[in-house]
């Protein structure tokens, strides 16, 4: 899989020192662990290149700890977590991942928090009850975290309550010119990114001249069921859509399963459209179109927002930042076959 | 998603306790944190249910920290950190997750290691050079991990090291009566599971009286573009195969794809099985006939393999565990139509 969100760094290799040095890889690496087995001439050729390369300064005290707290796992979180920890990874830090769901969960998660050692939470779409935000903020704000050693604290308590409390948002959905999908299936309607895309639909159908009908606008939840049953009954219809604007590449595949059933071809019969990206949407049949949503950069800016806060480096300007999304063409989406039928009256 | 790994266990919440000594949950909660606010008499009623459920009873010291270290991130790793994490969290402890491919990522995770925090590593198909697997056995192995204060040590430095390498592992390859799938696209011929998947497909053709054509047997990478040259090919010969077993889903989404553009139905035209049954392989269209890994189950049983040996609870039993496999017929697989096509000569 290629490096999506570019933030991996030249480093200067253990092998580069040993061709600098004159050794052995080998030797380097034992020379960094301190080994009594090298000869001292050799030891201080070696040491001498490292200084030179500013290599092996090894990071004082213990790598800071950022808790990815889900509230499920899925090929979604993947991009998170990838962008997550590369962007730790670069700053000598790691990630923790958590599944939150549920009362018995959160309540374990907020009792391993409470023993220390997790410097920062990145919530990611998980809901938490007011009581439990509140034990969590009590944990991180009012110094009550009973942690190891560290020292730094967020400058601003309600700085660091937005961090808490990212989740990785969909604004910026799709406005590119053409004929705009006819139907939409999207996600719960309370959560701001399914308020956004369905803001890009209804604009788009808006320069198009069509009037958005809410009755062809389905909520789901972002996952695959709600949306092969949503799609199956809107395919049902006597004048059905010729495309299909899909709220999540997860729900796209759910569009394709019900498009099969009916024995339809995606996209000769039908156009279909995704929205995130994920890795498998290029290794769908057809090959989906669909928004690219920067996740793993997404994920990468919360990690150093977060550990900029901790390190004092705090940049106000970054509590909110919104990336911009793109539109990839792929093979779900042709021109559709019955014209007249888009042109048709609702 | 369903619980997979079947790890949950049934757990005393908060709201329980509240009911129990007749308070609201934000009372119980203020009790548990020590809160100031909370009249004498209601305290004791609660810590006494509190201590009647061992509830409340904080874990001691710092939660131990497993890194699970990957070669890359994929849908498939979402199932390893899905059991792993469930295992952890049913312990009081958490997963670190780490990228480490290519020499200056792992010699930075190396650093990182260096300086304590991580209890213990899963690497997962994570192949380290001998130099740096020396490096990591040294930190765990010889007590040069310079950490925290933790003072559990693995019993057996072996048994630690095979826990170290541990590598979730195909074996139980299908192993079922009826009609073989005629050709294979499989993983690296140096893995084991690959060489275990071979072997299934190998001894189903034997008893299915079918030689084993070595021209029929791609070996790929167990990833999605390679699959999809491979199957075209295939699909392109004068006699084109009716089945292909592919050794992951993700191969098997690579053969979907290699069918569609030669215009062939799944399964009409074309069975297809898979490996893994990861979640897309439900999502795909026709939803995938898979052999299911247990790849929840089997992250969770090295995390608490993990966990017991750093507890003392070694299991010498538990270095070498094989869990079993399943088939799971969807929708991918049928009869073939061109029956002589099936029996020609080879």
């Amino acid at each position: 899989m290629t490096n999506e969100s570019g933030l991996a760094r030249e480093r200067v290799t253990l092998a580069d020192i040993a061709v600098a040095a004159g050794v052995s890889v080998a030797t380097v690496s034992k020379v960094r662990n301190g080994r009594a087995d090298v000869a001292a001439s050799t030891r201080s050729r070696v040491e001498a290149v490292l200084a030179d390369h500013k290599y092996g300064r090894k990071p004082m005290g213990r790598a800071r700890l950022i808790d990815l707290a889900f509230a499920d796992l899925s090929p979604w979180s993947v991009e998170i977590i990838r962008g997550a920890e590369e962007a730790a990874a670069a700053e000598g830090c790691r990630i923790a991942v958590s599944v939150v769901s549920g009362e018995a969960a959160t309540e374990a998660w907020l009792a391993r928090l409470s023993v220390g050692q997790i410097d920062g939470v990145i919530l990611v779409l998980t809901e938490l009850a007011p009581v439990y935000r509140e034990q969590l903020a009590a944990m991180f704000l009012a110094g009550g975290h009973r942690g190891s050693g560290r020292s730094a604290r967020p400058s601003n308590p309600v700085d660091r309550r937005d961090q808490l409390g990212w989740r990785p948002d969909g604004h910026g959905a799709p406005d590119r010119a053409g004929p705009p999908p006819d139907r939409i299936i999207t996600g719960r309607p309370a959560l701001l990114c399914s308020q956004a895309r369905l803001d890009g639909y209804r604009s788009a159908l808006g320069r198009a001249g069509i009037p958005a009908d809410p009755g062809l606008i389905y909520a789901g939840d972002f996952l695959f069921e709600g949306a092969l049953v949503a799609a199956r009954d809107m395919l049902g219809l006597a004048d059905p859509p010729t495309a299909i604007f899909a709220g999540s590449d997860m729900q796209a595949m759910g569009v394709y399963e019900a498009a099969r059933l009916r024995k339809l071809r995606i996209p000769d019969d039908l156009s279909v459209v995704g929205f995130d990206d994920l890795p498998m949407s290029a290794w769908v049949s057809p090959p989906l179109t669909t928004v690219v949503q920067p996740l793993a950069s997404m994920a990468a800016m919360a990690t150093r927002t977060v550990l900029d806060s901790l390190g004092g480096r705090t940049n106000p300007s970054s509590n909110r930042v919104e990336l911009t999304t793109s539109l990839v063409v792929r093979a779900s989406t042709a021109p559709p076959r019955r014209k007249a039928a888009v042109q048709r009256q609702r």
